[in-house]
């Protein structure tokens, strides 16, 4: 007998006939003897409907109230998946957040679990009774709803797979799995049969969007073993694990782009020291997210120019802030590029390996492409190129790391 | 300073604009100095939709988990409400049952309140803070989501009123107050500026569906000033308070009717002790609610005949179950007539006036209109007639106990 939770996302109880599906999935590690809590997001569109009445209540609204509102979403389907349960001879409850108690802090939209009590829940599980929590969402500490903020429902149930020392947390998606590359770009892209929390963390920080990032932090720091499968088709997914559980590592896992991002280049700043906080300080302080930064040695020993990336939907804020900070900066022109996109390899495995830099390098310059901005990291390269060869680039990496299917 | 509850209906707060327009109705009460909590039912539609869900997950469902999934309808428009009140400036949170929390027992989806503790609400209404109540639901002993019954925001109001001790408890709703008879037949109908609760009571029970039965009851019982009024329109409306608050009372109040009842007579009826009971112990085991009943004296010493009636919906169960104990009962036939409709006086003046049920009858047989059955109790009298004479009747009862409007 094993101790398992079970997570449903929006698609996979956007409708009766879906949960009856995903009822199903619970059967089956129910007779086969398993103790099960499910987790359950909010029907596939019903927490847009409810942002958007709250949105239409206020622009600026209280982040209690809309967290009372949109909380209501997965309360529904946890009843309704109780219901279903029922009808199928399993005994079932529904938990809302406040009733286990999830017990989170006070930021309203976007709380963190500080701790869950799992007695009642480990009581009715051991009276064969499966648990039906309500994801992303929990109490705090005077009482009032919170939720995670988006996507929170796969942090809920990774938290409640370590309070509840689970043996695996099931993550049912409407993907089959973490695959070596994008399948719609890479028709050769292998489903992986494990990969590492922290290759796991780079591909999901980087647009692979198969699971929060949150979560992944959450299940590597608690060692929970982490499986995302699909609920649509039976058979195995992937499975999140730490590294030791994996014998032999490729060098690199997996290959992964983002579209998102726009380069920014700062001509002829002063080469000053403070000068990169006088730059940054103004974008952190609106809350921009800057992810790559690139500064090269100057040339003439008095300037240099600076060259960054942000989320596409932040330029025009970025623009106007520091056209606003230019005399205080000091600089002389800049520059943005939206027609980017940004490839990383992945893999705990170049830990180990020489050499693998070296190969994107001169696999991509092969084919004529042109790499803007470099960036590393222990189990990572990443690389800024012009947005038309994005699908070029990812086909001929996924080759030439020995990453694509046999056949 | 007053302290009011203030309760909107499904229709008063339908949609964001409706649910402004709801608030303008509270910010007028804060301005005045008034302390105000609301109660607000589900958006118009929201609570069939979440039924509908159930009854598709399951015919036969948990009732616990229907009303974890019903209840969510209020939780929506609670946290709406306190947002739109919050844009004008107004100081609110929104208070789920369980927040309260409204204690109930647990009889799930027709629970009874026990005990509302309104410590928390009592502290932040003294801030200058409006709480807004999710209507409907309350809270298990066990910490389990319990709902009232349909209509059960009413009740809430009034319970919750009760607990404040509150001045007044307003209904706004798609009316503008209690008419002295149905102004869709009778156009000559008047809003009435006061009723009793008895009267009230009655009202309800005869199909004014003003509000729901059980919230009159509470208010008679706790003594709390009930105001019925239109949420659309700036005017006051009508108030149902204790019979010593209204100085003169008219024989009679109000003219009310109900077309779901239908007729049942048996005839041949054993004249004997123990057949009333013979024949309505199997009505009340199924749950069928018997309305009039008369019984005459027996013509030939033996045999009797003996009517009642019951809700439309019931009348084929009713007869099944009537043919089925036919033997045990004794009795000829079965006459069964859908085609009734029950018409009655009601006023707390009547029991201080005679002639009031003559007055009826008379009017009555001026217009050819023959009476079926009688039931008279202290404050009303009921008859049933054939439906087609229901407006006729109506109309000329109307005018008979002098509640036309002048002009």
């Amino acid at each position: 007998m094993a101790r398992i939770v079970q997570k449903f996302g929006g698609t996979s109880v956007a409708d009766l006939n879906r949960i009856r599906n995903a009822a199903e999935r619970v059967k089956r590690a129910v007779d086969a003897g398993d103790q099960v809590a499910v987790v359950v997001s909010a029907m596939a569109g019903e927490t847009n409907r409810l942002v958007d009445l709250v949105r239409q209540a206020s622009p600026l609204h209280d982040a209690r109230e809309y967290d009372a509102v949109v909380a209501s979403g997965e309360q529904v389907t946890s009843g309704l998946m109780a219901i279903v349960l029922q009808t199928m001879g399993i005994q079932a409850r529904s938990f809302q957040g406040w009733q286990m108690p999830l017990k989170t802090d006070n930021a309203h939209s976007r709380a963190r679990i500080l701790e869950i009590d799992t007695t009642l829940m480990r009581q009715r599980m051991d009276e064969g009774v499966v648990a039906v929590c309500a994801g992303f969402q929990g109490v705090s500490n005077v009482g009032r709803i919170t939720t995670l903020g988006r996507g929170g429902s796969d942090t809920s149930a990774v938290a409640l797979a370590a309070a509840l020392e689970a043996d695996r947390c099931d993550i049912f998606t409407d993907v089959d799995g973490v695959y070596t590359c994008d399948p719609r770009i890479v028709t050769k892209a292998r489903k992986l049969d494990r990969i590492t929390y922290e290759e796991m963390l780079e591909m999901a920080s980087l647009g692979a969007k198969v699971l929060q990032t949150r979560s992944v932090e959450l299940a590597m720091n608690h060692r929970v073993r982490v499986q995302v499968l699909s609920s649509f088709e039976d058979k195995p997914g992937t499975l999140v694990v730490d590294e030791d559980e994996i014998m032999e590592h490729e060098v690199v896992s997996g290959i992964a782009y983002n579209r998102d991002e726009a380069k920014i280049t700062l001509r002829r700043v002063a080469d000053r020291p403070g000068v990169a906080a006088a730059i940054f300080g103004p974008l952190a302080d609106a809350g921009i997210n800057v992810d790559m930064i690139v500064q090269n040695v100057s040339a003439d020993g008095e300037t240099t120019d600076m060259t960054f990336t942000v989320g596409k939907a932040d330029l025009d804020r970025v623009n106007a802030l520091l056209k606003d900070k230019q005399a205080t900066i000091g600089f002389g022109e800049v520059i943005c590029d939206s027609g980017v996109v940004k490839v990383s390899i992945i893999g705990v495995g170049m830990r180990s390996h020489a050499g693998v830099a070296q190969k994107m390098f001169s696999t991509l310059a092969e084919r004529g492409i042109n790499i803007q901005v470099i960036s590393t990291s222990e189990i990572k390269v990443s690389i800024l190129i012009a947005e038309d060869y994005a699908e070029l680039a990812l086909r001929a990496l996924h080759t030439a790391y020995g990453l694509d299917a046999i056949g």
